[in-house]
């Protein structure tokens, strides 16, 4: 049991809310850290599991592990369903958590623009579950593809179609590219995987939007030379299991990935706050909600200008800020000094392509390419959370690099894909003999 | 496509099969290999995955990552529904694959004695998807524990039962012990994880039966060192949701595990040869079928007795040595060389108990403890296939002995468990506030 010192409830334990409680352990006051998980995701490496690269515990730590050494931070894993921000309680589902401080941290998640029927279709790549699901069929879309071979007939259509030309899609795109060209070369005898095509399709007029346009040119460049086709402006106008619509052209995919678009958890509507278009907390700036200095969101939940009127981008670095600003505006109000506003410090963007593929952009300075790349790795590697996670990762990126093997190509789970023909059903009594 | 010369066909990727198959390529036949999974699992360690020291793809690989060089080899993921022994075809769902050579290696599952009904209540380990629930049923018993115990009230009962004193029960209790009493210390707040009891139910006289009885008694030594309470003859008769009967006792189980008995693959009653009461097909002599002198049997699937009128036991060892025997034998016919018998060579047993216990027996001698224990961890370590997996399991290993962390600690999927009170149902429109 905790003791009676000023309460503090942060909801979720992504960058932002992590990074609050880590630093509000320091403080005279007891926190309560509630997530629908028992781990926290690094997300930026998230695409390598599903692209097979690590494992899911290589990239993701219990969060009561990070934290165990904090006495005066418990955690609770479980959903939350409501605020009242009247009586300051949090609402579980079978318990109400009173506060002195709230810090709403509750992220994002994939928004299919009104047309939920193609998340089954699209599966998009935010948690640890995505990402097992993406490898799963991308692993499995080879398999299938080899099985319908042994019988005859022509070559499978393997197309892999991602939808978004953000940091995710590009990464994904780059990644498949090379499992689909190097990493399974040798391994198949009636399919050849180097006749897969990786299309990255963005509805915008360039992909990875956030960065210079030279950049992103830099990027269209280095994804060709891994092998993918990018499409922009191509704009998706409906999915089918099996088939990608832009317009009138119909684009057959073995796997459709989503990598279009994400929406604010629905937790930030319930603050009784304004809201933008993507359902984010229009928030004050010291992060609080109007009328409520003891309610703080912080993180992809939450939406604040720079001096230049830009919305702050929704990375890793701008919640990392947010969450260590509250932690130390919490401790100011408890020594009764008086709040100052949230500057965001913007230490440069880099995004990978794919193998020795990246871009950096640092103000001026433009980057591409294998020094972009190593810059990008080392900044993630470090960035992880746990020595042992570090070490691991490190061993099976140089053994992938030299090697071009993937360490984690397992499929797990159902084997069945949307578009292909369903093991199942409809078998005739007598299959056919091969020939 | 493969060439024109004498088709086998193997059915199931684990110890026996995998070894038929590469002990074959190296022969003027083309080989197809078949199994439901695409990767084999080094079963042995697969107690380490249910127990989060080690992430699935450290102990299981790609089968036609691990075959890639073999260019007379192909694999097909598929299940296996019958046979036509005249005809001489395996029948798949949509295909029937002609041979001149069959062998069957699939192996055994759990089998719950007539009591099917236990299986969602008890889970089995045979596969990695079984590993990952057990490890999920773990780590979220101590979830659940905690989010009831803030909430006020007693300390909840946190008994882990384990039917079967067999070794992968031996491995799992004695792993779970050290989860419950020293890896997850200062990580709780109000429940206290070293009150879990770890319970270890044994139907028979002696847990570790086909070991010597000195040996016996040794592992309920060191697992009572470990905090295991060892009870044997203990037989269960029934399993409800939240408790576990033996006889009249009713004994209260956050999370049950069932590593009681195993049943050969159903495919091995499609080969119209005798089976025994665990549904193993009683071979010949030299690993075939009654009047099928191309159809092969090997592993888990077979039983046959050795020079004392035993049965070999369902170990990697016999497996192994019976997938050579079955390639040298068909490598002996291509030449027609007259056959020769199946003999195994024993080379000892090992078994682990926890961290630092085993037992060891090497016909007359027996060893226990930490010398036992390092022979067992080297032998697997060695047998791990992939260079980079031993390297990065030996990683894991020494990081957890000297912390005491376990490394892939992640809740995914279901957040419910039997037994426990479900956390969507009947829960009142307001919930209490935390005292």
């Amino acid at each position: 049991m905790l003791e009676n010192k000023p309460r503090v409830v942060v909801v979720g334990a992504g960058f932002g809310g992590l990074e609050a409680a880590r630093n509000l352990a320091k403080l005279p006051v007891q926190i309560t850290l509630i997530d629908r998980k028992n781990h926290h995701t690094f997300q930026p490496l998230l695409y390598q599991v599903a692209t097979a690269g690590v494992s899911p515990g290589e990239i993701a730590a219990p969060i009561r592990w990070i934290l165990r050494g904090r006495s005066n931070v418990e955690v609770i894993m479980d959903e939350v369903v409501g605020f009242d921000l009247n009586r300051k309680t949090v609402q579980l589902q079978d318990l109400n958590l009173p506060y002195d401080y709230l810090i709403v941290a509750a992220g994002a998640q994939h928004s299919y623009f009104g047309h939920d029927e193609w998340e089954p279709l699209a599966p998009g790549l935010k948690t640890v579950e995505d990402a097992l699901e993406i490898r799963r069929r991308v692993l499995l879309a080879f398999e299938l593809a080899e099985k319908e071979a042994v019988a005859g007939g022509p070559h499978p259509t393997l197309n892999f179609v991602i939808i978004g030309g953000g940091p995710t899609g590009v990464e994904l795109a780059g990644t498949l590219a090379e499992i689909a060209h190097r990493v399974l070369q040798d391994e198949f005898r009636s399919i050849d995987p180097k006749r897969t095509r990786i299309l990255l399709l963005e509805g915008g007029p360039r992909i990875l939007p956030t960065y210079a346009p030279d950049l992103s040119e830099s990027a269209v460049r280095q994804l060709q030379k891994l092998g993918v086709e990018v499409r922009a402006p191509a704009m998706v106008t409906k999915i089918d299991p099996g088939a990608v619509w832009v317009g009138e052209e119909r684009i057959p995919a073995a796997v459709t990935l989503w990598a279009a678009g994400v929406a604010a958890s629905s937790l930030g509507g319930k603050l009784g706050a304004p809201v933008d278009r993507a359902g984010r907390v229009m928030v004050n700036a010291d992060l609080t909600v109007p009328d409520h200095p003891e309610v703080f969101v912080v993180g992809d939940l939450a939406t604040l200008k720079d001096k230049h009127g830009n919305p702050l981008p929704g990375v890793a670095p701008v919640a990392l800020q947010e969450g260590r600003y509250v932690a130390k505006t919490i401790a100011g109000d408890l020594q009764k000094s008086a709040r100052r506003n949230f500057h965001y410090v913007d230490k440069g963007s880099l995004a990978t392509v794919g193998r020795a593929a990246a871009i950096a952009e640092f103000k001026k300075i433009h980057i591409s390419g294998y020094f972009a790349w190593l810059a990008w790795l080392f900044v993630h590697i470090f960035f992880l959370i746990g020595f042992r996670n570090r070490v691991i990762v490190l061993v099976q990126w140089a053994w992938s690099y030299f090697t071009y093997e993937r360490g984690a190509r397992l499929i797990t789970g159902d084997t069945t894909l949307p578009g292909w023909p369903n093991a199942k059903s409809d078998s005739e009594p007598e299959p056919p003999l091969r020939k």
